[in-house]
């Protein structure tokens, strides 16, 4: 089967695999289609690079093969649908291209092929880490999540228009950060000198009413929570664009997965790693040593979780932590003390004290690796 | 204590409060703060007007009242803080709210008056519903959810500065509805005729692409799955504006009941219920009955779960039910069936069909009460 170039659009690498299948059955070959194993064991931490991805493993799916071929013909199906949308240049998503499967094979096809969600799925990944795409490549939209606000502009080509947006002009409510933020949309006059990315709505909001963005030339964005592969894609594309990248969340086990997860990427998307990893983001806060720099945190702890202790611990045995001091000072003293802080807690003093706080920070470059 | 008026602002109707009480003190008579109950026998279905409101059951605090004084002081402390964000024109959360409860009260008073945020909550509620305000009223900011695309604009007063926001210039993002879309905020031109509500996002989406609000003159908003204040609120506000509302959800349990929460509001929210609820909603789809009309539905549907089948089956005992026919023919087929439908499956045939749908059951009224 031959290799797609990087650089070719989505719908000439699919063609290039259909062709290169054709070819295989005219020559009389066993048609045979390979893809990398998404496997844990084939799930390896990048040393160099600091970010989750797929080792070398191999899987070939072939059709000659009875255990194989139905699979084979699936993924096939799946790749058919996605060339539709990226020709038709309409976008859906993966439970879409489901309804789709199920809706056309039963015209042909006297089989139900695909019964269940969880076939299709996989055969989506296959295509993609096959082909060097990611899904919205192919039309296929994730779920999004996540909110702008700062000195850039976007221009969208949606709809056949050009449409501008200045996310330094979206009010109370911020740009909502799309699942495909690389086809058809650009993102010009960057001015802003860092990224804040806060883990919470609330504390975006509270910082984004503060005009901290506008004051501290920034763009902040919140995940709103975990970060969605769109927000994990453009935090990516502003670091590639030379801004630093400070993520602010709790300290406790659901912040810090937050942090890690943007930093280094996760075991799901480890097949696109490098696309959605950016393990040049710091750790600004909040920290359990804050309570000793800000007296007034300490009566605003609340208790650590048994989820909170059990992931410090677990965190503790990383070679990565072993590696950052910091990190284990921070881990060892939720263990001891059993306390966890809230970014939330911030506010305590007064409302704008959250902006004080972070700028602070940044100006004493206190941030953790 | 005097009553409020309706058209005080909510700093001054706190003053009011907060004057009447200290002039109870100075009368030497026991100070007292009256609210409506919003225990679960209060919260009743007002037929006429077909929304979830309180009842006149009334609770009283009262000062000097062992049982009731800690409380008394605490709903002082809220009210104190509220109207301290109002004046100083800053917005926070419940949560933030109380950690600056935590925070100052620990500065005057020898004692945690607050040790847990399911103190706060409720007393908020009792302000909200004393004072005839909504917590956003009150400069507290509610978990926000819901995008908006339509031929209308927005003026955000935002920073001193009024931004002005075109909802059909926001590309693939769509405008992302806020918290508080009442204070600070107008939403002008609007030209649409109508608005269709899109239970998921990626059906949102969908029609997004399609240009539909825009071929059809439409506002198209999806909550993102159940209806968070800001959008319920938004489309109550349409409503008032003079647009028809159509909901557009799945065929089960979890549909239908996003569809009721923004027709008839819900228990929680009972005592703001005119404002957050729109008896005018209409059901669009999908519906049981779409089988019979769209024979390909028939080999998309899934298997209704348990939850599904028991929640028709208790719709079934509603008298608004039994007096609507049209719903207990379709709670009835799918209990009879075990299956249900998703709105993605209209995406079988065609990515573009999902608009056709729409169009041509607000065409032919085809909608459920």
């Amino acid at each position: 089967m031959a290799k797609s170039k990087d650089n070719e659009k989505p719908d000439k690498k699919i063609e290039d695999l259909g062709n290169s299948i054709v070819r295989d059955i005219k020559n009389g070959s066993n048609p045979k289609f390979t893809t990398l194993a998404r496997t844990r064991s084939n799930v390896i931490f990048d040393q160099k690079n600091g970010y989750l991805k797929l080792g070398g493993t191999k899987e070939e799916r072939s059709f000659v093969n009875v255990s194989q071929s139905k699979r084979f013909m699936q993924t096939m199906a799946v790749a058919a649908k996605c060339h539709k949308f990226v020709k038709e240049g309409l976008h859906t998503t993966i439970r879409g291209l489901y309804y789709q499967l199920k809706f056309s094979l039963g015209e042909d096809v006297d089989e139900n092929v695909f019964s269940e969600q969880s076939e299709s799925n996989p055969l989506i990944e296959d295509i993609e880490v096959a082909l060097s795409l990611k899904r919205e490549d192919l039309n296929l939209n994730a779920n999004r999540k996540g909110v702008l606000a700062g000195n850039m502009r976007i221009i969208d080509t949606f709809g056949n228009e050009k449409i501008e947006i200045d996310c330094a002009k979206q009010g109370r409510s911020g740009w909502a950060i799309p699942s495909d933020v690389d086809n058809d949309i650009e993102f010009v006059d960057i001015k802003a000198k860092y990224v804040i990315v806060v883990e919470k709505d609330a504390l975006w909001q509270r910082l984004n009413e503060d005009l901290f963005w506008k004051k501290e030339n920034a763009i902040l964005i919140t995940p709103q929570g975990q970060a969605a592969r769109g927000t994990r894609r453009i935090i990516r594309k502003l670091a590639d664009a030379g801004l630093p990248i400070y993520v602010f969340t709790d300290s406790d086990a659901w912040g810090w997965y937050i942090y890690w997860t943007i930093k280094t990427g996760s075991i799901n998307l480890a097949y696109i790693g490098g696309d959605v990893a950016t393990p040049e983001a710091r750790f600004l806060g909040v920290t359990m040593s804050d309570l000793d720099k800000y007296e007034f945190l300490n009566k605003l702890t609340i208790k650590a979780s048994e989820v909170d202790l059990k992931r410090a611990q677990e965190m503790l045995n990383y070679e990565w932590i072993k590696r950052h001091k910091e990190w284990e000072v921070e881990l060892e003293r939720m263990i001891k003390s059993k306390i966890k802080l809230e970014q939330d807690a911030l506010q305590g003093p007064r409302l704008t004290f959250v902006g004080d706080y972070v700028r602070e920070k940044i100006k004493n470059k206190e941030y953790l690796p």
